[in-house]
């Protein structure tokens, strides 16, 4: 109420007062990670303190749309991620465009054609390895740009949500542990996705700190897909010694780790206990439902369709990288060893 | 090349040839169902003979964008029907918004508030039973209109795209009294839905044309969900004589059926054979991989996208109501009666 109008602030005097230059202003206006803490802490404290609201940087009106985007629908992380989403972009009033690149750098180009020709307040991504020449072009047309990175590959200039892969792949093998577990196979994700790295290391920080060796036999690779947990839980149980217990990277690697199971006449949990990660939906309805690291990836939506639509109003955003807490989720397919 | 753009037909005239009203000529155009058969048939072959293509109905320009509305992204259907949409979308240069109106008043105000602020190039409703007052205000709207309609609820007066229930139903009771089962549980879909009754009946069909007689207590009710699935088998096993093989109406309820056989200490498909409908992507990776009866869900939502892209064309709609054909796709689940 007792803002004065006519003196509103301008970034030219943050920057002054500040002592850094007017780019470096956009840049904490814009939420990128490309300023040093404290110069960011010392614009961010100055552009509270004149209670700076930046103008819209383009002068067309709201396109009352945002775009979400997947290299494929058919990633079991889509429709979870869809509905975070959703979920803030319907309640602003604001429609949520969905679109699937496929790699394809045609692909690509036909969705940049498409947002072109009918604008848009903000983008969505959640494809960050094909992210880096989207993101260029992004730039160029000023939009505002979030990543949803369930892989914590976070190589973009731009906000990122992620979600604690570490902590998640250390309290299953301590949950593991717990139960009695010694021999506790490992089926990795993806080995270009830092995120399959963040768990197995979780995993081997929970063994060395319960004074159990990593035995290199136990690590099985995989790619997060159904048939490489299959795969790698039918080499775990044909070792000499066969793991008790088999912690998968991904549910769907669960599922497959299920199937060797079944295969070999044994039954989960009785004969081997599996733990998976992400929480899909589907943990919960397959048989036994699945002890799983819960992402919490409608959430990793959620925050992302916020963040976007605070940075198309003009807003600042704090934190650059934002990750969620991953929360082990205990159901039917772990069991004390017998 | 050869047509005269000055003397382009106007509806006027071919309502005038056809002797038939300009608002029955602008129903066949929109693909409306309340025309006659034989009247739709004489203004197409009009429509064609003289090589008529509408001019927008709206004064504006393409929106490039369609809308695809669903009660819950979280149904199992979901993420299927977006990537058909997507993949037409996508390709034809228009971008896909999702929305998700919760069967909820003010849910599908606010979605109808954002459409007029954006504008679109029509609708793909995924939500048959809160339709009739979206119908009408997008009626108002003159925006056009696809149903898909897994479910079965023809209701609305606007094309729409659904899947072969009751010969699904057919096809897999067919294949389980092949197997030689007799005893076979049925687990219903919601009762207020068409698809369930055909389902059922299909499931009636084959036991009949096998001579073996319905038994009322083979049959419980279900409303597609895991839960349901999971109660009724339990149900059915607990009888004094138990089927021999169990038939859900959904993959969900087959994967809690997989559950109520694991709890009694039993197995698929060894002692109790499951099969479902649907073919969700977790019926591949489920343990043991599911026999189900196939419905084509990507392919409707592609072809309600095609279908929808036409009428905004100002193409006409020859089929108001169209059923994708289901298919059997036999995998692990079901086993010759031992």
């Amino acid at each position: 109420m007792t803002v004065d109008e006519g003196r509103r602030i301008t970034i030219t005097a943050i920057a002054r007062e500040a002592g850094v230059s007017v780019p470096t202003v956009s840049r904490v206006l814009n939420g990128r990670s490309d300023v040093a803490p404290q110069t960011r802490e010392r614009v961010e404290e100055l552009l509270r303190r004149h209670g700076y609201r930046r103008r819209a940087a383009r002068p067309r009106v709201s396109a009352s749309l945002i775009d979400l985007v997947f290299n494929d629908l058919d990633s079991p992380w889509a429709v979870e991620i869809i509905r975070g989403v959703e979920d803030v972009a319907h309640a602003a009033g604001v429609g949520t465009v969905v679109s699937a690149i496929h790699r394809r750098t045609a692909s690509t180009r036909q969705w940049l054609q498409n947002l072109r020709t009918r604008a848009t307040d903000g983008v969505v991504l959640v494809a960050s390895d094909l992210a880096p020449p989207v993101h260029a072009e992004l730039r160029r047309l000023n939009v505002p740009m979030v990543l949803v990175d369930p892989a914590g590959v976070p190589t973009l200039d731009i906000p990122t949500i992620g979600a604690t892969n570490w902590t998640g792949g250390l309290r299953a093998t301590e949950h593991l542990l717990s139960l009695g577990h010694r021999r506790i196979g490992f089926i990795a994700g993806s080995p270009q996705m830092l995120c399959s790295r963040a768990r197995l290391d979780g995993y081997r920080a929970a063994l060395e700190a319960a004074g159990e060796p990593m035995r290199d036999e136990l690590i099985q690779p995989g790619d997060f897909y159904h048939e490489s947990g299959l795969e790698g839980a039918k080499a775990l149980l044909a070792l000499d010694e066969p793991p008790t217990a088999i912690f998968a990277s991904s549910d769907q690697m669960a599922f497959g780790a299920y199937e060797a199971v079944r295969q070999r006449g044994l039954r989960v949990p009785d004969d081997v206990s599996v733990v998976g990660f992400d929480d899909l939906p589907e943990a919960r309805w397959s048989s036994p439902p699945l002890t799983t690291v819960r992402q919490p990836l409608a959430e990793m939506g959620l925050l992302a369709a916020r963040t976007v639509l605070r940075l198309a109003q003009g807003e600042a955003v704090e934190t650059p990288r934002v990750e969620l807490a991953t929360d082990l989720v205990v159901r039917d397919s772990t069991a004390t060893l017998g």
